[in-house]
């Protein structure tokens, strides 16, 4: 391989950090970070922001019919060939913050800009995308976008599912002006990309534990969800003896022990119970109810179904031995996935040659990159996240880092553009 | 002694159940069950109907500063003499059930009512009481009128309370017409009464589950409350690996498991947590704070502080393993008060006499009579709860168990009344 970096011009900070704080301003309230939920007025202007930046920079702005958008660099030297697709989201959790989506569609911009400023023309069209609805917090299932663009959902499937305040995908996405009977149309094909790269904030704590200030995703740890409810019998706390008692949330609290357990005692696996209620809920009467959430995650989908059948195991033994119902049921288990392993190598050799200090890492995070696999090879960056803070206003990575992956970004999507995945 | 039942005439069936449905109806829905909070219309309005039928017994009434009512029947030989007080609530938990306090009252009411039906002329005069505020659904603090009645809490302790919509008590009073400056005039002394009786419902299975009829109170389990906050670190669940972790709902899972194992490990204990809440709260977010309310009761002062004394090691061991910070705040504290063995062994007898099965038992449960016993002898009837369902509209006594047990506190209160307690 030849040496990367003398290909690729320098990235500009100052435009970086410029573009940044442009997204970052949208949404924005100073007590309540950026509210940019899927097709909010808040996500739809960071959609015609992002439209015009675009075409300033030459770009062949595209929006599909679900709200992704594309933008093509129509200079290439051989512009038939599958472009090389660069990019994130711009959409945002409830008092999210500001790099979470937006640092990946900024430097997808700066790698763009960077390659106008100084002339190049490379061999394959380079293409930049913001896909829409990744959050999972507007309808309960994040990624939307690129699974449509990689056929890994069919728009029937998504179509009714509903927010908070009942409106469905359909109806939300009438009233912004989108397509929903068009959804099919924003598939894409196995050939039609060369390669999708993203850059992305880390989200936890493992670049800054380690001291690595760039993170290469060989792996995408999708998670398998439960919703396990257990149902007792609420009794006075003071008029009923414990062996009398069937305490829902004693029960829980088993379960939640066991959850981290199984997930400590297998490898690479992370297992979390972040949400529980009971009922009745009050501090006399012993729960006759509790209702939480799992999430288990794994690198490798046979350890993960495993964790899972043990886990399975133990809710029954649990609530067999405390003579509690329950009902456990999946909202989602989704297959691990696996990375090119060419891009990963890729990333990492760009990153040598930059003399920056790269650790090879699974995303526990889903990302659009785990969609996009479907269909071309990709490869994602990770930049720190200071104390792993993220979905949450106090979101903060470094601008030497952000500048850095950025820089990486554009190194590799040059290498991809003139030699494409095989050759690298 | 002589045989009590010799003394006393039979309730009457069918005036009990009848005052039964008209309190019943008082605040009733019938998707919402019994809302008849402290100080609430529906309150009052029960006192208005508590006032008219106490006129109508001929029992000279009298509310105090707090609205407690008193309704004392001036026919005795010796009126001179401390009356024997005999009574219950009529406030009740959101959505409560018809026989919580109620039951109790109309109780008392059919006492003075057989008493008058058949011409009885007692030694001693006989009182009924409804004392006001024995929930602590309003101010977090159950059986405010009888402690001030008892001089157990100064007014000045109360009357900052407030209420879920910031209510304090002070305003509450005076909104309904009350006199919270005139509080310290509720007061009675030690020898202002000659006993003190109360029929309750159970509101636990211990009766149902033995087949007793008649739970005789010997000792009320009165609670040492805490609540706990434990502090870790949330982050995200998928990019976190369990080592990175320090997840504060698992570290309340264990103390959850802790009160249980520490309850069943010392006799007459019982520990509950019956609150939860996590922050932040999502399912993919490890939990960084959870609050817990823990509830610990028994009927021996001494062993429950050995159990205390265990607990906070064990949940300072915890949050130390778990690197978790924590903050444990007790609400309340109170001492197992244990009733009068005079007036348990009375109980005893009268049930003897009429064929009833009756269990000596600890009432886990706080009541008035907790407060009244630091001023008289003070004794307490448990009838049974069907399935131990209190504080809730499902709440039900079988008629036959709520005429038997107004039997035995009818047969008890005419004893007392002519020989006082240390005769007995």
């Amino acid at each position: 391989m030849s040496a990367v970096r003398e290909l690729a011009p320098s990235v500009d900070r100052q435009r970086i950090l410029s573009e940044l704080r442009t997204f970052a301003r949208i949404g924005y309230s100073p007590d309540g970070g950026i509210n940019r939920l899927a097709f909010s007025r808040a996500d739809r202007q960071a959609r015609q922001v992002l439209l015009h930046r675009m075409r300033s920079l030459g770009l062949e702005p595209r929006v599909d019919a679900f709200g992704n958008v594309f933008g093509r660099l129509p200079v290439a030297r051989e512009p038939d060939l599958p472009p090389v697709l660069v990019g994130s989201h711009l959409d945002a959790v409830p008092g999210g913050g500001r790099f979470d989506g937006a640092a990946g569609v900024v430097a997808a911009l700066e790698v763009v800009a960077a390659i106008r400023q100084h002339g190049l023309v490379p061999r394959r069209p380079v293409e930049v995308v913001s896909f829409a609805c990744e959050e999972s917090s507007r309808f309960g299932r994040g990624t939307l976008g690129s699974a449509l663009v990689a056929g890994t959902v069919e728009p029937e499937e998504i179509l009714e599912l509903r927010d908070a305040r009942g409106l469905t995908v359909r109806r939300v996405l009438e009233l912004v002006g989108l397509e929903p009977d068009r959804l099919a149309l924003a598939r894409r094909r196995p050939g039609d990309y060369s390669a999708y790269l993203e850059l992305h904030i880390e989200q936890g704590r493992v670049l800054e534990e380690t001291g690595a200030r760039l993170g290469i995703v060989e792996a995408i740890a999708a998670p398998t969800r439960f919703r396990l409810e257990l149902v007792g019998r609420a009794d006075h706390s003071g008029a009923t003896p414990m062996p009398f008692r069937r305490d829902a949330l004693a029960g829980a609290a088993e379960v939640i022990l066991a959850v981290e357990r199984l997930a400590r005692e297998a490898p690479g696996v992370v297992g979390t119970v972040g949400t529980i209620r009971v009922e009745p809920g009050a501090i006399n009467v012993v729960p006759g109810r509790a209702e939480l959430a799992i999430d288990v995650r794994s690198r490798d989908g046979t350890t993960k179904a495993t964790v899972v059948a043990a886990l399975r195991d133990e809710i029954d033994g649990i609530a067999r031995r405390r003579g509690l119902g329950y009902a456990l049921q999946t909202l989602t288990d989704e297959e691990p996935v696996v990375l090119h392993p060419a891009l990963a190598a890729l990333l990492e050799r760009c990153a040598q040659e930059r003399g920056a200090p790269a650790l090879r890492m699974v995303s526990g995070a889903g990302h659009d990159a785990m969609q996009m696999a479907r269909i071309c090879p990709a490869g994602m960056l990770l930049v720190p996240s200071r104390e792993g803070v993220s979905h949450s206003r106090q979101e903060w990575t470094p601008p030497d880092d952000i500048v850095l992956g950025t820089q990486i970004l554009l190194d590799a999507v040059l290498h991809l553009a003139e030699h494409g995945v095989s050759a690298s």
